[in-house]
């Protein structure tokens, strides 16, 4: 089915990876996307490309000193056809919104895609989410938001996007479980005494996704996996209890449903993030992406699955914990997370040290009903602050 | 939700392995299903109490004698309220169509299930359909009357249940392979020389499933998984080259289906005939099977997945063969299988003769546009005569 009418799409976080390998496909599929409006962060050089071919009418980067330099150097080149250049919060809140859009990329990194992407939901646009903290810092306050709009959540994280393709067609009071495969990071098979010893080098090194520095370290810890529960929690309206996690080392199942009747389907795909970002730009409808190598299980031979080890990756369990206690408990193991990668990144705690400050920082912090962003961001700088001090008085004993 | 309107339910086959199976979930429902009608061959005392306990308005069995002695002895026993009881052609096709059917268990083994089965389907009736020949010997004229009485075909085989079930939700015209998987049979590691010295018992003995006779010597041979090609040719409307069948010894994922994006909907389940008939007795409606285990991955552990060996089991080429060569000539494969089968029970011929017997016949048919049940039969005569003669001249020489 090609559409004569081109569906409108604008990103957040263009230079990203999920980004880049957005706009690859925009290119591909020329007849059925037009790009309104582009959003970087420090990349301006890339940006600048990203704005020559594509001629959003609005971009914008982090640093307003970039966005005066690439303003000038755009009209240079393209005159009248040059975007508007906006930077900081407002660059964000205008590209999220940038009129004629149908569906944002939510591709942020960090809390930061927060703002703008609820504005856009309040304007209605759709949004391909691939900014985990969106849902697991305010799941719950977005789904009211997208209720009441009637913009619609378009998960891209694999996992997700094979829960919603799983859920296709089917009714959702016939499920049972929705269960998440994780690959199981790079420690897999690591005792608890190896785990101590574990290195920056060796948590950077996944086996099947290659991704950025915070995520990978999030997989190798199940911490990643522990987000995406909380996710799923709020993307698909399921009870804690009801989500499961199989760590499946060959990443080619990306999750499953159980439903009532014990059928189980499976959503399975190389793991290609052209995949679910081509799902969710395109849905419902489906792009014929004939340039990938298809899935041939006889090629893969063998899918394995095992209980994730909750002792070993205490990270895992806190999620569910999080969800538990409710409110902004999960933004605050999602604060402590991200101060603590950062610090185990700097050589400055353990691999273990990880999971240890999360759980220290959610033991400080008293949970309620919780109605706001600003609530919700009073608790990340609450707990971003615990992380660091736990870390300074461990050192300090 | 709980229906208010029982769906009445008739059963061809209700005697046997499927029919029994459906049997103990009406059994289990009973506020959603009422037993209209009920057709046996052989084994009346069974029927008998069937017949006490679900108390249908009309039942069949094979042997007019039987007929007599059964309603002798149910009208002693029920007094008023003792079923009709019909015999041969006649009460196949009364119980296929008997008053208040809202779906037909169409569950007869053998081309017997034909006539009654598309006497249903003229009727509107939905079929549940768990009788392979009823497709594979005249797939494309049931299709058609199908579509002309708009009774839906529900498949009740497991595999193609699950195809079903993974286009549920989705545009067909995103598929781009439809995946079968088989079992590959007690001899799936078996050389060309083992397999000319297999032994009855030895292929009675399968991995997986637990089956009767004809189908569990199908299942070794691969013809099975053969006419399951066929089938799916015409019950989803896929082009032969487009149904690939994949062996998979677990039995756990039953089929897959590839889109046009590179993502693959699989459906599992534990091997268990309740799953897939309950999905067409209640479609689309689920029924809750919390007394069924759940499948549990991690206890699974392992899923292999390899590319049959069209060399060694020839059965699963012909059925290809069969289906770019059209009219007739899927029923004359049909025939010839179960002829050379039953040669192989007797055994009269080796193994490899059964697909040798099938080759044979197809070499010796010539197909041509077939628009008829009597041009399908005769072709199945054909090949049966055939097919015994091929015997007979080897036995000679």
């Amino acid at each position: 089915m090609a559409s004569s009418v081109r569906r409108g799409v604008s990103i957040l976080g263009s230079t990203g990876s999920i980004g880049t390998q957005t706009i690859a496909l925009l290119e591909r599929f020329p007849d059925r996307f037009r790009v309104c409006a582009l959003a970087a962060g420090r990349r301006a050089a890339d940006l600048k490309q990203q704005a020559l071919a594509l001629k959003p009418a609005v971009i914008a980067v982090a640093a307003p000193s970039d966005a005066v330099d690439l303003e000038a150097a755009l009209r240079s080149e393209m005159g009248a056809a040059a975007p508007r250049v906006l930077s900081g919060r407002e660059g964000l809140l205008a590209v999220a919104c940038a009129p004629g859009t149908d569906i944002l990329i939510s591709a942020l990194v960090g809390a930061a895609g927060l703002e703008p992407t609820l504005a856009a939901i309040d304007a209605g646009i759709d949004i391909a989410l691939a900014n985990k903290e969106v849902m697991v810092v305010a799941g719950e306050l977005v789904q009211r938001h997208a209720r009441a709009s009637g913009s619609r959540l378009l998960p891209v994280d694999s996992e997700h996007n094979a829960v919603f393709q799983a859920l296709a067609g089917h009714d959702r009071s016939h499920v049972r479980k929705i269960v998440l495969t994780a690959s199981g990071g790079p420690f897999r098979e690591h005792t608890v005494e190896q785990l101590k010893r574990v290195t920056r080098a060796e948590a950077l090194r996944h086996p099947t996704w290659n991704m950025g520095d915070k995520i990978t370290i999030d997989s190798a810890s199940l911490m990643n996996k522990g987000l995406e529960v909380i996710e799923a929690r709020w993307l698909f309206d399921v009870a804690p209890e009801d989500i499961e996690v199989l760590v499946h080392p060959q990443s080619i199942v990306h999750a499953l449903v159980r439903y009532h009747d014990e059928s189980v389907i499976a959503v399975m795909a190389l793991p290609d993030m052209t995949i679910p970002i081509a799902y969710a730009l395109a849905w419902p409808d489906v792009l014929d992406l004939e340039h990938l190598p298809g899935l041939d299980l006889a090629s893969v031979g063998t899918l394995t699955f095992t209980r994730p080890d909750l002792e070993r990756f205490p990270c895992l369990a806190l999620a569910w914990r999080a969800l538990r206690a409710g409110g902004a408990m999960p933004a605050v193991l999602n604060a402590a997370n991200e101060v603590a990668v950062a610090r185990f990144l700097a050589g400055d705690i353990s691999f273990p040290d990880i999971a240890a400050t999360v759980a220290a920082c959610m033991d400080g912090f008293e949970a309620a009903p919780c109605d706001s962003i600003l609530e919700l961001m009073a608790a990340d700088s609450w707990a971003r602050q615990e992380a660091g001090d736990w870390r300074a008085a461990r050192a300090a004993s």
